[in-house]
């Protein structure tokens, strides 16, 4: 029997929208699914590294650079994120409860060899360049997502 | 012929989200599928029961509660939500128009046998208790979604 | 083999969503499947015409009309809209690249072919009416979706 697939397009840039999908992608590696994470737009912004990488960028691109939120851990809350009160809240809640953070979950994504790809046309359009982007990151375009889509079992946007 | 399924994950609490997730959950029962809708993160909300049900809590836990809308008809409009205007313009073009509330949607989705999930993650996180939610709902994790949704027909994420 | 297909419920109102559905509605188009975007609530939108067409409607309706944005190119982002700075920083980077605008990606869908489905649930809602939507649109509920999405290879809720 041929392996089953789960594809999912993370376009959302919220934290909360970002656990949601790499849970499911990781529990579907764990039911031996072949998992890729789809990362476009907003959603590429999970994978940025933390600090500040020097590359060179027009003036548009910079300013897209340094408003847009660099990390997992620096994405917001879809709901109630009260001037950044509701992360604060959330991850206070999540440490309680030994609740994995973003950051933690795509490390177990990377060690289940879910993977992890960002769309290089919003890559060419927002300004953002691979050494921006966590080590291990591939690049693709629609038609990848599309050819490995068509056959997958879950397929879902977020 | 094996019975189709359709299987929804609500991660969003707007009332309008929910009101698709439901109309295309009861459009796919009436079309004789097995439909799942299974509710993570915010979407729990539209399950809560309305009046305020007496649990223990701690303090972080009372405060979500307390803070998140309790029940379907509390849930506020993904857009044009203007200070609570856009949800009360909606339901009165609803009611003009004899559309169903989400609190109706939910009944008939009951009533065709629709499994209503909670996200069992969700509710440790938030602190949400059994008591709070509807009477029939019933309680999982990602691996029965996966199990479901991996033999779905259709399979969305709202 | 029969031609697969490629089912997109465009939901949200907002232009960076909408241009995800129809840039990978294009994809799935070059790729030879069957494509359909079904259009409901805010998504309708994006099917406006841009000029204000004469139309009797009742008093709800006519402000439904008004407040919700004419076409798309009026359409807003759904991050980082900052009193409509950022769809305007994006659509000059868009130009820079050289990228696709909305209302081009939505004449190539329907050179393409792709059938572009307005939800009529929604219409009868909002007050919506043909005349104010783009020539060639079709007009379905959510009983003709799932008849093409129960047999769908990517369904995706946008």
């Amino acid at each position: 029997m041929e392996q089953k697939s789960t594809n999912i397009i993370l376009f959302s840039g919220d934290y909360d929208k970002a656990m949601a999908a790499y849970i499911i992608a990781n529990g579907a590696a764990a039911y031996d699914h072949k998992v890729t994470i789809f990362h476009t737009f907003w959603g590429i912004n999970a994978l940025r590294k933390q600090e500040s990488i020097e590359v060179k960028k027009g003036f548009l691109e910079g300013m897209f650079g340094k408003m847009m939120p660099r990390g997992a851990e620096k994405l917001a809350l879809s709901n109630m994120n009260m001037a950044g009160m509701g992360p604060k809240m959330i991850k206070h809640v999540m440490k309680k409860h030994n609740a994995l953070t973003l950051t933690q979950l795509i490390e177990m994504a990377q060690e289940q060899e879910i993977n992890l790809v960002s769309c290089t046309m919003t890559m060419d359009l927002l300004g953002l360049q691979k050494e921006e982007l966590l080590d291990g990151v591939q690049y693709a375009g629609v038609a990848a997502y599309l050819a490995d889509a068509e056959n997958g079992a879950v397929n879902l946007f977020i």
